[in-house]
């Protein structure tokens, strides 16, 4: 074979997935997050109400709490006059205990009396100095909420893996956390190899371009739930790809971005291999075929292919669900609109395509230039995934476009 | 009117946005934000190339570079044999001219050297020691990617409100650029009020609470484009809110939980309208009626209703699209699936109604037990939206459901 020789068997896009899934787990990881930033993290543990909430019995109304008998015969022509005892405000105790046509004045959320049984509202009442006329009946537990209405002692209230949605933050913050176990995010090595890369800020010499994979993973990783740190570019060097490599394991996740096409440069896969397990080296799909996923010490190493479009569109396809995974994330959630197609796509036979699209007026636009570009997914609005099986899709085809975050 | 009098006239759901939409506008405060964490932001400025990317005529293809001209009559049969005089690397600059009769080798994404005009591709060509035996023709500029072919100098190639996605991002790092000018994130003072409040984490006393709206809000507020600071719950004194609402101006943006339903306690209301304009309070919605928004020295003030579920829900219809709106962020990307009613459901009359649900089995089950709970939003799935001229819905009719992030 020759050194410069394309790639051995191709394995397909759904394989793929299976082998990575195969050799990924779901983080074990946990740390305690405050409550202030537990949004969108995932519980770690099933979390049992220690106290009723509310503690205990309140007015869902203002108005008079009193004896529900007391009113039994009350009527706008016949109304009972109850003598006014105490004035109890939102978040006091009260200090006296209702008797038999007595009553105390409470707000909404006010704790309920000792000795009342209902509240009747301020609109069925009238008042003067210490009467309150009241011109309706309330039956016993009438507009009281009662303790332990929205959370009873020892249920279990959120659960191991649940995702925390503002309204769960709020539930934390009902039974008195002040933090919560919730599962790490996953920490992804991101590291740029190959020496034409520079980073970005610094002046270019003949041949050299700034470093674009390292940016755009490490922005899709923060947004599907990952840490990712940025090395500084990697030479393609045996030594400097191991070494990396061994830095990378003191992480959860490596992500290499180039260095695993085709080329006398590209030692990656040879440097993987003597550490650790290739999975695959290279998927039926357009762009990123030469796509690298292996474990070194159990670790998931995934090469991306070095063109920014193909980085990129396989960091959609294989890292997100991958990371997703790992971050007890539910997957993707896909937002997808239906177009038209503006012109005839004829497709990568055989393999399964990944195509950016641009929408206008209901017509998608294919603005694929090169996988070598970074401006054809910059300009996109989504993209369209083609079967493998499909050649050729006529203008004005109805396709489903994937709209980018 | 009684001091403990219910609203005056309510104003529809769509009026109360309108006037919202009329008084509050987009940040035009700018900051800059590095690119590695300049996902989601919104860009401040056009971003005009300065420069052609690649910078150079680069080689598409591993193989050599040489003069088409050279091969125009190479076959199979009749290979062309030319000189190598060269192997250029990526991130190299060649240090020969290509001449008559001769290659130097490259590979993908190395620069194109002096003198040569195409590239023939290594499957198409075999070596022996110095000489290169060329079996096929190429055309000039074949396997040539050219300078600016993915970026023109002078192009405006991202633009002022561009949300920044992972591939923009690249753009950026393409360009060169290690940091960017985006729009400032706004800044919410969110302050809970209410003397049963106490912080998580203390002990409760009879009649007290713990404080869930600020958390909740905080919650909303960050994963849509907010940066929330939450103050310490202040008391229902017109001191203490006039101190609050003061101390709120430093903010783009004051949200109040609680404090703006009726009762004897309410004086944010009177408040407000002593230190700014009230531009409505009360919403025909349910839950969550007693909304009041305001502006107080030209910023917008939302009082939420203290029910934690009237308050999470009016955070979802009101606070996020004006935040979205402040933050110059698209609306929240609402995804919907359909499902039929578990049961019957009878609406508030003349109320637009946010009606938590949970799906199972494609059937939507109304949570909702009462405005003062928290649970029912936590366990909800995402909510139905009633119009106002909806009484009642039947048990298996089809609804659109709103799904929680």
């Amino acid at each position: 074979m020759n050194k410069m020789s394309p790639f051995g068997l191709l394995i397909s896009y759904e394989e793929a997935l299976a082998l990575i899934d195969e050799h990924t787990k779901p983080t074990d990881r946990i740390e305690e997050a405050p409550i202030e930033e537990a949004v969108g993290r995932v519980l770690a543990v099933d979390l049992v109400a220690e106290a009723d909430v509310p503690g205990f019995d309140r007015a869902a109304m203002d108005g008079y709490a009193l004896r529900a008998q007391d009113t039994f015969e009350a009527s706008p022509m016949k109304p009972r006059v109850l003598k006014l005892i105490e004035v109890v405000q939102v978040g006091e105790s009260a200090g006296k205990s209702v008797g038999k046509g007595e009553c105390t004045q409470v707000s909404t959320g006010c704790l309920i009396p000792r000795g009342a049984d209902a509240v009747v509202m301020v609109e069925y009442t009238e008042r003067s100095d210490e009467d309150v006329v009241v011109k309706r009946p309330v039956y016993p537990k009438a507009n009281i909420a009662p303790r332990g209405e929205d959370i009873e002692k020892g249920e279990t209230i959120l659960e191991r893996g649940n995702l925390l949605t503002p309204a769960k933050v709020g539930v934390l913050a009902a039974l008195g956390r002040r933090s919560v176990q919730v599962y790490a995010r996953p920490r992804v090595a991101v590291i740029p190899t190959g020496k034409e890369l520079l980073e970005p800020g610094t002046k270019l010499e003949d041949g050299q371009i700034y470093d674009v994979n390292s940016y755009t993973l490490v922005s899709i990783i923060s947004i599907n739930g990952g840490v990712a740190t940025r090395f500084e570019v990697v030479p393609d060097t045996t030594e400097d790809l191991k070494k990396a490599v061994k830095r990378g394991l003191d992480y959860d996740f490596i992500v290499f971005s180039g260095g695993s096409s085709v080329g006398e440069r590209d030692l990656l896969y040879a440097v993987i291999k003597d550490l650790g397990t290739i999975l695959f080296h290279g998927v039926q799909i357009k762009p990123g075929k030469p796509t690298l996923f292996a474990t070194v010490e159990g670790k998931p190493v995934f090469g991306m292919p070095g063109y920014p479009t193909s980085c990129l569109s396989n960091a959609y396809l294989f890292l997100v669900p991958t990371l997703r995974k790992m971050a007890r994330l539910p997957e993707r959630s896909e937002r997808k609109v239906k177009a038209r197609l503006a012109k005839r796509i004829v497709s990568a036979s055989g393999r399964k395509q990944f195509l950016p699209v641009k929408l206008r007026e209901g017509l998608a636009y294919p603005v694929f230039k090169e996988s070598g570009d970074i401006t054809s997914m910059a300009g996109a609005d989504g993209y369209l995934l083609l079967p493998v099986n499909v050649d050729v899709l006529e203008e004005g085809r109805e396709v489903e476009v994937i709209l980018f975050d």
